[in-house]
């Protein structure tokens, strides 16, 4: 099958039309109206087989994810998402592989309203790199620069379930828990489809101080928030909001409480939202247009001393050595 | 050697300060601010190695050419480039490999002023995926798809030499002509570097009727634009310009006719652009404007019949069957 032919079958008319789409798939490059008064804001991230998804990701879940990771980079600067390019390296000609990458990917575009306008199919190793490009108005941009001393640390949703899916995995751990098939499917689903948090963003843009996706770790991707802003935190751990599946499959399949912590603090992969708020900007969040099914949840201060420190629910501190990570996480990968 | 020491040695400042990158390299995305009263033109290209380099290719010319290959898209619509993303899977380490890379990629961003402004680094087999985002004002997009019956069908430059210099190299062909390698070394440099059209580009955009760049060779790239316009096209075999390189190697190192016909109406590579002109807009290339030193040679005309028609210099109509070409040309690699 010819680049032409996989254009015209999978990739044109798979995602949502947008006016602001002047030229779309099918020239050298797209041609696209960008929204007055905005600022672009442009992220690309790449999935690699055997790397980024195992053996036995299906082609719909990496269709998802590839576009999820990116959109979570979005969310994480409060921009709204508007168009994707998708840089696509097959080993061979796979029809059926191909419209199942598409339905999971469309799927996901349509949810947010992506136009995909352009990209290249290439022959080589399964890699796949997808771009997005969203707007923001300026002074909502979400960076990670702008954490304060005093500021309220948060998180959505729960933290450590994809790592969780993916040690139980490659443990090939089971359990004898009732539901534990059921509670592990919910945390593949974390793994597989992770939603970018992109409504959350945009209601954060004009309130928090600092804001990224915790796509490497909790400690991993704060840190990096901390370093960008020139401040510390204090993090209460047991405070760290975690799954029921993940509370359950822990007993369940019998995981160390040091393995657990590390699948929550260092686990990566749950492209939930960590950021900061001033004391004010707290109560902002009670409005309505944060997303009603999106738990929050403060896991700690923004302090003036550098570095993290952790605290158990005594007040006393904990060392990261204690669950076997040093606070650095090389994320060449 | 961790992403972020990778970013921070090779990366960040790599490439021209922008006054409108609001915030580059080193957050969750990039926020840019687009120019007024301009639209938005994006493309993206993969080069995978072993596919779209040669092995003894250098990673200055691998970082020249992932650069190069995505403006010359950007060029065939008539756009300035802006900014560019660069996704890079690499199998190891290799801080040699990376500098010397990044040097290619940053002299050809600094020729044309392009920003870097994120991207991302993965572990996995060698392929580099770049993003380029430009400007164009709008009325002055080039497309592939208004070319009109009587235009006159130039191209820029000369068609063949990359494609003879993989051939050569291909087929380990040697030759007693004298200067035979300075010769050859001019044709790698046009395989290994080649030069986006950006500046003709941008003086055709108000008035060529259909452009595109030639990467995969005359006959696949020109039916495209046919096919996009909806015409035919009467294309004048002695007229294809070949450089004195060609030329004298064609002889030097013994390719057959044939042969050589292949190379210049399928090699590809070349990244010259092939546009169509009303008999009216012919003047207006003799403006100031036009780069000096970029050749523009009359190559045919488009016809109201649809497909490609050869012609000798007799008049005498050729068949592409003759050279071994069917007229279709698979591009997915």
């Amino acid at each position: 099958m010819s680049e032409f032919n996989i254009i015209d079958r999978y990739f044109a008319n798979a995602t949502p039309n947008r006016e602001d789409v002047l030229l779309g798939i099918g020239d050298d490059a797209a041609v696209l109206r960008p929204a007055d008064n905005q600022q672009l804001v442009v992220a690309t991230d790449t999935l690699v087989a055997g790397v980024h998804f195992p053996a036995r990701a299906t082609a719909e879940s990496i269709g998802h994810k590839a576009l999820a990771v990116n959109l979570s980079d979005l969310a994480a600067m409060g921009a709204t998402p508007a168009w994707a390019l998708l840089a696509l390296t097959l080993p061979t000609e796979q029809p059926q592989w191909l419209a199942d990458f598409m339905a999971g990917f469309s799927r996901l575009a349509e949810r947010f309203n992506v136009a995909l306008v352009g990209g290249d199919t290439t022959r080589g190793p399964l890699t796949i790199t997808v771009q997005v490009i969203g707007h923001v108005q300026p002074n909502r941009v979400l960076t990670r620069s702008g954490a304060k001393p005093g500021d309220g640390i948060f998180v959505t949703g729960s933290l450590g379930d994809a790592a969780m899916a993916l040690h139980i995995d490659m443990q090939a751990l089971t359990g004898a828990a009732a539901d534990a098939d059921a509670w592990l499917a919910s945390l593949h689903e974390r793994l597989d489809s992770p939603t970018p948090r992109i409504a959350a963003g945009q209601v954060l843009g004009p309130i928090a101080t600092g804001a990224i996706d915790v796509s490497d770790g909790l400690v991993s991707d704060l840190g990096h928030l901390l370093t960008a802003s020139a401040v510390g935190a204090r993090l209460e751990l047991d405070k760290i909001p975690r799954s029921t599946a993940f509370i359950n499959l822990q007993r369940g399949v019998g995981i160390d409480k040091k393995t657990a912590w590390q699948l929550v603090l260092a686990g990566g992969e749950d492209y939930e939202l960590c950021f900061t708020l001033p004391q004010t900007g707290t109560d902002s969040l009670q409005g309505a247009s944060w997303p009603v099914d999106l738990a929050v949840t403060r896991v700690g201060t923004v302090t003036d001393k550098s570095g993290l420190e952790l605290v158990d629910n005594s007040g006393q501190v904990v060392s990261l050595n204690d669950f076997g990570l040093t606070g650095g996480y090389d994320h060449f990968r």
